[in-house]
């Protein structure tokens, strides 16, 4: 077994031990006689698992108990509808903030269903290349929500803060960085999170709502999408991913025994010190962010010669730092560098940098 | 390492050379360096597992080209919203069969979003202890579509032919027998199944439409459930449960090796013989569902005492025959044999109602 470093944003690495723990258990899980696979969803056996995730989710989040966990399928994708379906009842209008791919998506769907949505921060004319400023008086004290999406993966931008949106709830799409470091969950209304970056292998979806939000749906809307019935199914009202959820469990339980979220962020602050410290201190390859917007998850990079950076990508894939080829819509390069990707994996990345830009000299 | 056998309606049983396979591969898959767990959905490393997917599953099921084939999330659940959102736009109104509680759940679903829906045939009043005789002359002639569940999975019964529906498309749920005996995909308009019963763990659900019925989706329908998005998209519009797909082309090579759906067939009918046979020649179980019903996956009995029913449930369990506990609207006994349970263990559980029968006299 040669395992490599690998740099995708999702799809992305999961932690050996937990890997190594799903292996063990795949057979036969405990004294069950069987493969959490196979276990019924309403099972003595499985009920402890969904249990266990979520009672370890709310510790590890300090997720407050008038807040539902609901745990689902589909992506952000397709919570991107089912924020104003069940939201927009609230008011019958919601506001955006676009600074990237997703939250612009998140924004059209909901235009595309009919509603009242307006725009009201975007950093599309920068490219992306850092996130807006919100402000309270930006947004109309009337609307049922602001969106943002607080890690740009595409673009690897993050806020630096939480915008202040007074009464009007925030829904924050945090897919590429949650569990990567401590956030204050009663800031927001809804957090949701596809889990196949930080969490767990794709196919799972984690939506985080606060109780007197559920009151709002559309009665006409699937019911699936409902995070009311959700909520008073325990995420069961048909059978949920079971085995994500599980392997999700075993990422918790991970996270919690190096220490929780305080010690995840140091370790991540430090893998991206490394690689943000090299970038600034040499001119053959550009980072793009503006400094105050740096993801800590997502660090993009380029050579400004695009065969250069197809070059690049194809070499590290070669030495084992696989997927650092850009987002198809921007290009250039992109190393995600989740909680699971250790501090070897940025030094080794750092090193091929330096053997690269070395190597190759620009014209 | 003690597996039972483990007669879940599901999530329930997989292939032990399945389980086993992915084990082994858990760590790292081929020469990837990464658990199919941590490959992005659009690399070199994962194109081939979908695309092998649908390949074999095309071949299992003789799947003719004018069909797509999506691999969705959400369970069947979501597509009881997303068919009348598909497709109702045809003519305006659709018709449905009630077999049971799942056919009742998407008829309800379609009522309750407003739509213009016919229950045309139900077996409600006989406890759904049949299913309903469906003719053509039954069908409004300008039904978008007639909706069946064609298996049922709760009650035990399931369709003994396919409908003629004339010119009017045929939507069926075949979550409960999907690849467990070959089926005519050209009689239907649209098949749908949740994978965690024959094909997969929860997670995946399979959606198979014909060409010509993708143009008529509502244009103000969640865009992550227009069957056109998904199949414009190979399944890939977002990330999809790139896991729970190897899995499910784990037990299609798995079936293709032992010979394909003829031979799955004839095992599956051999197992479920063994039981009808055994129920028809006693008096102390009594099978519920009428002959000419009978499901081969799913085979419901009570003993007629409530308290003798949640005994054998429960000495069952402790003899290694688990989860035969029926569902929980129904009560008494049922025994999911889906392609995974082998031979053996209808063998035992035969060998254990006989057991109990002699050790209980009923009063």
């Amino acid at each position: 077994m040669n395992r490599v470093y690998n740099f995708s944003a999702g799809p992305s690495m999961l932690p050996m031990p937990v890997l190594q723990r799903a292996a063990d258990e795949l057979l036969c899980y405990g004294d069950s006689g069987m493969s959490v696979m196979e276990m019924s969803h309403r099972s003595a056996d499985y009920e402890p698992i969904i249990a266990d995730a979520e009672a370890m989710l709310r510790k590890l989040m300090n997720i407050p108990d008038n807040y539902k966990v609901l745990f689902l399928q589909g992506g952000a994708s397709t919570q991107f509808a089912a924020i104003p379906l069940n939201l927009i009842g609230r008011t019958g209008k919601a506001d955006y903030a676009v600074s990237g791919q997703f939250s612009g998506k998140a924004f059209k769907e909901a235009q595309k269903m009919g509603y009242d949505v307006k725009c009201i921060a975007t950093t599309k004319d920068d490219n992306f290349d850092h996130v807006p400023v919100i402000t309270k008086d930006m947004i109309r004290p009337d609307a049922a929500y602001l969106h943002i999406c607080f890690n740009n993966t595409i673009y690897g931008t993050k806020y630096p803060y939480i915008p202040d949106t007074g009464d009007v709830p925030l829904v924050a799409d945090l897919s590429s960085c949650i569990i990567s470091e401590p956030v204050d969950v009663s800031k927001f209304g809804v957090i949701y999170a596809g889990a196949q970056k930080n969490m767990a292998p794709a196919g799972l979806t984690l939506v985080i709502v606060r109780e007197d939000l559920l009151d709002y749906a559309d009665p006409k809307m699937p019911t699936m999408l409902e995070w009311k019935t959700m909520a008073e199914n325990g995420s069961m009202y048909n059978t949920p991913p079971c085995y994500t959820i599980y392997m999700a469990k075993l990422v918790y339980e991970w996270i919690l025994s190096l220490g929780g979220l305080d010690v995840m962020k140091e370790m991540n602050v430090k893998k991206a010190n490394l690689l943000y410290d090299y970038l600034d201190s040499q001119d053959y390859y550009i980072a793009p962010v503006k400094k105050e917007s740096r993801s800590l998850m997502n660090v993009t990079f380029v050579t400004g010669d695009a065969e250069l950076d197809k070059k690049f990508a194809k070499e590290a894939a070669a030495a084992g730092l696989k997927n650092l080829k850009g987002h198809r819509s921007v290009g250039g390069m992109r190393a995600s560098i989740y909680n699971a990707m250790p501090y070897e994996g940025v030094e080794a990345l750092v090193a091929f940098m330096k053997d690269f830009a070395a190597n190759n000299p620009k014209a």
